[in-house]
């Protein structure tokens, strides 16, 4: 028997003795964290599956798991034989997962999740359409799945560390006197962060318990008097002075349901109103709280004030940026002499008969081993993408064993990576050319240029929104007949996550939030080719003030990625004269902030091909 | 004694009688119409003020008046001596006048309007604002303002005409068919249209009550088997077999308060709820109709169908904008070899020493003469704004004896104009050069065509809003330090209201209506120099389906509007080769349209400033 299908019947039983009709199990962990350890993923333990997005429905006698477009071939192949029914998200007429539960549902059937794992945004919803209209149905909150899960193993858990100010660029004091100010917060009493990376940039910790966030697993309740961190009691030892300083109190991070289920916590904390995060914090922790205390909820605070990077924060990673861009020149060189000139693929007269061929996979680990050699890298900020050719028109393709590709000719290779520095985060899009590039490529290649080049040197007055701006780069694909079908940027956080809100440029955003001076933000727009190739070109931009005038305060982005574009797909004929002093005004730029940490050769090929267009 | 300060007094003894402590009063008509005439102009009467956005609200002792920034001057004049207290709306530290209420009513006091004159948005807000926290305020509905308006005079009343399907490209029958078939009727038994523009083109018939609509007052309810038709039965006699054909009931206009207040009415028509439209129905019958029925809401069903124009209005319409066009050439012309050939402000020595100077006033009139020539042309779709160099800056100018200009040289002349014709509502801005332009002039002038050309090119996804589009063109001067506070465009009725939703580009937006292929819209982006000069070139587009593909269906504008842009203006080194193109294509098309229709002479100077650049 399918060992799938054989643990969703063990589920079933264990419903059906518990009375429960529908059993909800997401994909994510207490924290609603965009990357998780496997301890959490029950999806993958009961289901096989192993895509990034998805939400796992099982009823008595049936079981349904949702997941996007990026993922149906992939499910298909890992849900056969388990019996699980994919539904495709977003396909017309595969319903939402709570409209299908309201047609589902009988008028007196029970739905159960473990509500650790699903935040107040989703269970609310949830509520809003099963139970809205009808009141004898229930919703529990039960963890079923672990008394099944063998040899789940332990959640990571790795060394923290303290980031100094002059990497953080802020005391914990500040910050918590910046929150303790925040006009949501002085509507309550105190305010529990349940965001990871929150808690992180908060108490100028990291960790290493997500691998590509530097983060640890904790909460931290913060009230007019005290701060109270619940965390892994045994990683803290050596921290105990630098958490006393700041009058933090430490408790095991279990210790928050008992502590927050008992109503002398809220009087000695003079707690009557709290204020809760609704995107992070778990249905377990709301469920109690709401039983005790009033609950306010806003927008994270320290989330809005996280995105503002500080003076030292921006020095810091205009260096980290530097020392990424080496990584890449180094790279560029790399694949200039070993894979274009000798013939990436071993065909050409001149490869060396030595070589194993390059692929994706081996390439990813080239550009990895150049990013390893910089001085302060922590680790890569998430999964590269390395794709060849057709790959890389799958947007969000990562090379697996059985995808990888061996470098061809004639089309194009693209890179989306990025590291995590003492100094910063990077992430950056490059698209390589192999071989030659027939006039077609070159158009697209330099469409997706024009498109960068449109949001990096927009003028704009404050108060305009990621969703507005995003017209901009979107609009020359448009002209073009293209279009990327993704947002053109996301905010990215500093040490902590590479993917940090709320500032997005995206048309499709819910919020249309002000980008402000401060805030870094990619502009990576793209032109995909099914079953031909990919183009994405991917900068970080920081916001700054521009002007002031009769009409407000404009503000301007300043380029933080140095890497040069590859200019032999560069069409000067479609640029206009403001696109070529850019691209011009930029590489001179590259050169001369990368080109002091490379030896005489790399040095004199950047030359080459930074030099004017 | 001021007699605007007498007839305040007046209302204030009504007011005291009555026990009313605040009274107000809106500047509109019973439908919330854009214009209007004096009839309903209470605003002038009790206070001098003439402007056209103003709310006046009287306390027992004291009297207030809202208006925004572009009135604040002549505000200050007109008021005067009145004792009325000016409050500047969008200056800091001005109240809205909701929150002016809400703050100074006293716990019992009570607030008072006609309620005919207050839409049910409107009083949905004051409800919520004054009445939520203070259940002992009281709000009424009276109209105390007629007892005291001595000479009121009556509504306009002119006749009306039916428009017949060659004009209008769709029978009442088919539209009656399409309100009834909307989603949001088919939740309710009935609508009741209560906007001017909804109720005329409905029906397919036009009239004059107000000036520059060609609209008549009326309402129209539609039931699932009935229409009933509320207007003034004495211009209706001709027209009675056109609305028996259709089985349209047709009663007095004043009937509709009784009909609705009768139990019978609902019941025979088998109506249990009843959709409005709470921008344009009055709260007086919003409270009759919520005392015998539901009340369900929705936009306006007529709006959301007449923003599309059918292919026989669109056939219309382009030829309006040829006749537009020609009336707009012969006038250039005029402007060239009455104005700049022989110096505008006769200082020229070549100047005709028997004419009169050239003024704002006399060119509006002098166009208005080249308009009315046009074969089917009614009357100009809003007040001419002509508007000589630093007037030009005051972006809702419009020349009046006190600020009229005499022409003089080396200067823009702004001229935003149009018309109704029988086959559609022209709008468009052109600004002309009179002497000649510094270098900084040509920049600008080049700046706002550029920012033009970048909406009227664009091709973008189906399900894009104005809100993002706008952000294109603003760019283009935002890049340049500039920004031209107002919205880039609005929708234009057919032979209705040039000013016409829900389509409109516009950042500030509050929602984000998708632009669909049938909608025509502005494209009118400009720049104001305080003290200097104002240039603002507005053309018309109409949204067309662009091409389909794998992306989804694209759609691009085509430009209704045909007459030239001042090529002593362009400063062509600023210029795209596309952009140059476009202009070149355009230019050749206006030639082609328009010439025809003019002289030999006007022939070729039309030729000359049109040839390539």
């Amino acid at each position: 028997m399918n060992i799938y299908k054989d643990r969703i019947n063990k589920l079933q039983s264990i419903m059906k003795r518990k009375g429960i009709d529908y059993y909800l199990i997401p994909l994510s962990d207490y924290h609603n964290s965009e990357y998780f350890s496997d301890y959490y993923n029950a999806i993958k333990y009961l289901s096989g599956f192993t895509g990034s997005n998805a939400t796992l429905v099982v009823s008595l006698d049936s079981a349904y798991l949702w997941t996007d477009g990026r993922y149906f071939i992939q499910a298909e192949a890992e849900l056969s034989g388990s019996g699980i029914i994919l539904m495709k998200q977003g396909v017309k007429g595969v319903p939402k997962i709570e409209d299908f539960l309201d047609t589902n549902m009988g008028e007196e059937d029970t739905f159960c999740f473990d509500g650790r794992m699903v935040n107040v945004d989703t269970y609310e919803r949830f509520n809003n359409t099963i139970l809205k209209e009808n009141p004898n149905r229930h919703m529990c909150d039960a963890d079923i799945v672990s008394s099944i899960w063998i040899n789940r193993g332990e959640p990571e858990a790795h060394a923290l560390l303290i980031l100094p100010e002059e990497y953080a660029g802020e005391g914990v004091d500040m910050k918590i006197a910046r929150i303790r100010g925040d006009k949501n917060y002085k509507e309550a009493d105190a305010f529990i962060v349940s965001d990871l990376c929150d808690i992180a940039w908060t108490l100028n910790m990291r960790g290493s318990d997500i691998e590509h966030m530097k983060v640890f697993y904790s909460y931290l309740i913060i009230t007019n008097d005290d701060i109270i961190f619940y965390a892994d009691k045994s990683r803290l030892t050596d921290h105990m002075p630098y958490l006393t300083k700041y009058d933090i109190t430490v408790r095991e991070y279990d210790d928050i349901y008992a502590d927050l289920s008992s109503k002398d916590f809220y009087r000695s904390h003079g707690i009557y109103k709290m204020l809760i995060d609704k995107s992070s914090l778990n249905t377990a922790l709301y469920t109690i709280i709401n039983e005790y205390t009033t609950v306010l909820s806003s927008k994270s605070i320290p989330a809005s004030l996280k995105c503002i990077k500080n003076d030292r924060e921006i020095k810091n990673i205009r260096n980290a940026h530097i020392k990424d861009a080496v990584a890449m020149c180094k790279f560029m060189y790399y694949l200039e002499k070993e894979v274009i000139e000798t013939g990436g693929d071993g065909s050409d007269t001149k490869a060396k008969q030595s070589k194993e061929c390059h692929s994706e996979i081996s390439l990813a680990e080239v550009l990895y081993k150049f990013r390893r050699e910089q001085e302060g890298f922590i680790e890569e900020s998430f999964p590269t993408i390395s794709a060849w050719a057709e790959n890389g028109a799958i947007v969000h393709y990562e090379p697996t064993e059985k995808t990888n590709k061996v470098i061809g000719r004639n089309s194009f290779l693209l890179v989306d990576s990025g590291g995590h520095y003492m100094e910063g985060t990077t992430d950056i899009t490059r698209t390589f050319l192999i071989g030659d590039a027939s006039s077609k490529m070159r158009r697209d290649y330099t469409l997706v240029l024009k498109s960068n080049i449109s949001l990096a040197t927009t003028k704009f007055l404050s108060g305009t929104g990621g969703k507005s701006l995003d017209m901009l780069p979107r609009n020359v694909m448009w002209k073009a007949g293209y279009d990327y079908m993704h947002g053109t940027g996301h905010g990215v956080g500093y040490l902590l996550s590479v993917h940090e809100g709320p500032n997005s440029i995206s048309i499709r955003g819910k919020e249309d939030v002000p980008i402000r001076p401060g805030m870094v933000t990619t502009d990576e727009p793209g032109l995909y080719l099914e079953g031909e190739y990919g183009i994405r070109l991917e900068n970080e931009l920081l916001c700054k003030p521009f002007s002031s005038g009769e009409y407000g305060e404009y503000y301007c982005f300043e380029c933080l990625t140095l890497v040069p574009f590859d200019r032999k797909c560069i069409e000067k004929s479609m640029l206009t004269e403001e696109e070529v002093d850019y691209i011009n005004t930029y590489h001179k730029k590259v050169y001369d902030k990368v080109s002091p940490y490379l030896e005489e050769d790399q040095k004199r090929w950047l030359y080459s091909i930074t030099r004017e267009l």
